[in-house]
């Protein structure tokens, strides 16, 4: 925890800065409007906890009905786990030796795990590895296109299918498919166009893994990006939509869809104190690139400057707040930012201060931070 | 600490991925050699913790003769000063209420702190907090002109140096001078020129602060990339060099000087793993913009990979390895990357693991990380 911090609940304006903080009351209209879409469509939800790396929140999610949580990486399972949460499904690979050991002794310990694959190597890793085990839950991860993770093509599918239902120690649970380079195409019909065409490619691999025997029950994939079109389109029958608890500018950038999606509203900011008010038309806060990630560009001036200010980094632990109108913040003053990105943003910060107004009344920690192995 | 450990001392290859790696024997060499430059040149070291925000490595740099260590901020210098290390320097001013609350806390409890300030409320407020106590040391942080933090002008370091003076229960201990936007200048003879061009600036303050009878003593400044500059220039006292400890892409692009000035190796690396092999020509390691910071571009691939090999960011976790010609590693293999930008990337991670040859000996917490309040 960043430097002694007051008695809660306590004024916002005692905060110390920089500070990660998150509208309560938003992030709960948030997962209740995700949670009610998803149960009015049919659909599963395992929304993604690299977004937010929280048991709390975690919590939150499953208790609005979510199935369980995604998990970008071992550690970020093995923390969520360590806090109770289950259903905890690996959107990775995990494949050196010592991290498929740490998995079985996590499939041993904590209820519906599961794990994507994509090479019969590491199929026989996992499999060999958990011998004298309850079957190990494996999805085939197939690639969009992208080439990230994901076997190649329809025929590499139903080869790993075969590979992880022969095993033995092993379930095929289903199919990843996840588009992550259409979730930020801004203009809503370009992105509509976009993963319809990639989930055409979808029907096909699925459609030769059905006729290969396999029954595919879970396809699971989507995000804050394209979940209304995945569920109209009804090929996943689950979502991993993660940032929609938040609302980054990236995403806020984006387009909404049409119909009953719904529209979900930032949540988390920033906030930052001008230590220096010395240069024309612009002041320096104490918030820089160790207090904001720089990936998807400047976060958003929201409050605490003029209109039209814009937030320019100035190096680890400062930027600028430059006032394109009007007075620029004076020293001491406190500015209100919106992430650019928030996975990676909150993966700076040891907790979140939870707000309820302008009063600090809880504070999170972020329990899977810097969790990357 | 991100995950279970295997017992020290234990193979490289046995390391959970991502992981932060650091070269003993080159970390030793880079310090000893700004140390006996500094010594030869007869000039001050106070290299930056911010770079590495370690006890550990402060420790070396103090043994190895340093006059202290400087913090970007108080919640640094509280950690260091929790592990003992003394004569700490914050290069920013200190301006909230609650943080000027703490800075006094820590000076009644850290011998030889020292802060910097630029604007006479915050002198006040300084003085205020405290009264009664012994004096606290201030620099006059003076702005090279990059508007991030410093007076204006030469008239404003004396009314400021005049402020601090008189206030009884502060101590004027100097002037701060960091052209933070020079250091990356590439070519030596441009960089040269720049940083000669604002000293010069640098010697009008400084005569003006001696004309109204200011005893300034300690002039601090400089970086990795204009340490030999200001050394030759003679008019900074003490150097806050900090990226030299690890020396990474960054300023491993800039052009050395001439002279006795010490030539640093890169010492700080992040080793990851192959996860996924399946497309023609690259492959996909499990490191992403939570393991590497990406302000200052990706990271240089430096084994594990043909030689031509770049890397490439693929989101939060991911990363690719693009060989421009030989076959890219295999599914499991380890790739080393030396960071773009080592400060920011330090500050994702819980540990530095130290290598002594292809073997890990110690591992050591990165002490501050984080703590940017």
């Amino acid at each position: 925890m960043p430097g002694p911090m007051p008695t809660l609940p306590f004024p916002r304006s005692g905060l110390p800065t920089p500070a990660l903080v998150l509208d309560r009351a938003a992030l709960a209209r948030n997962i209740g409007r995700m949670a009610a879409f998803a149960a009015a469509r049919g659909i599963a939800l395992r929304p993604h906890a690299k977004t937010h790396k929280s048991a709390a929140i975690g919590r939150l999610q499953v208790a609005a009905g979510a199935a369980g949580l995604c998990c970008a990486k071992l550690g970020e399972a093995e923390a969520l786990a360590a806090e109770g949460l289950s259903g905890l499904h690996l959107t990775s690979p995990v494949v050196a030796p010592g991290a498929v050991a740490r998995l079985i002794a996590l499939h041993r310990r904590s209820a519906g795990l599961s794990v994507v694959a994509d090479h019969p190597d590491n199929v026989r890793a996992l499999a060999a590895a958990n011998a004298g085990g309850g079957p190990l839950a494996v999805l085939v991860d197939v690639d969009p296109g992208t080439h990230r993770t994901g076997v190649a093509s329809a025929e590499a599918a139903v080869a790993l299918a075969g590979e992880i239902a022969g095993a033995g120690t092993l379930r095929l649970a289903g199919v990843q498919y996840y588009c992550g380079s259409l979730q930020h195409i801004q203009g809503f019909a370009a992105r509509l166009a976009a993963v319809a065409e990639r989930t055409d490619y979808l029907r096909t691999v699925l459609a030769a893994l059905r006729a290969a025997g396999h029954e595919i029950a879970l396809v699971t994939g989507g995000g804050t990006g394209s979940f209304a079109i995945d569920a109209e389109l009804g090929v996943l029958t689950e979502l991993q939509v993660g940032s929609y608890v938040f609302l980054d500018r990236e995403y806020g950038d984006c387009e909404p869809g049409a119909g009953d999606a719904p529209l979900f509203e930032p949540a988390l900011f920033l906030d930052a104190t001008v230590i220096s008010a010395n240069a024309a038309g612009m002041a320096t806060v104490d918030a820089g690139l160790k207090a904001l990630a720089t990936d998807a560009g400047p976060p958003v001036v929201v409050a605490g400057a003029p209109a039209a200010s814009r937030y320019l980094f100035m190096g680890d632990e400062h930027g600028a707040i430059v006032a394109e109108e009007g007075e620029p913040p004076a020293l001491g003053a406190r500015v209100t930012l919106q992430p650019g990105h928030c996975d990676p943003t909150v993966n700076l910060h040891d907790a979140y201060h939870l707000l309820d107004g302008e009063t600090v009344v809880e504070i999170w920690p972020v329990t899977a931070r810097g969790r990357s192995t």
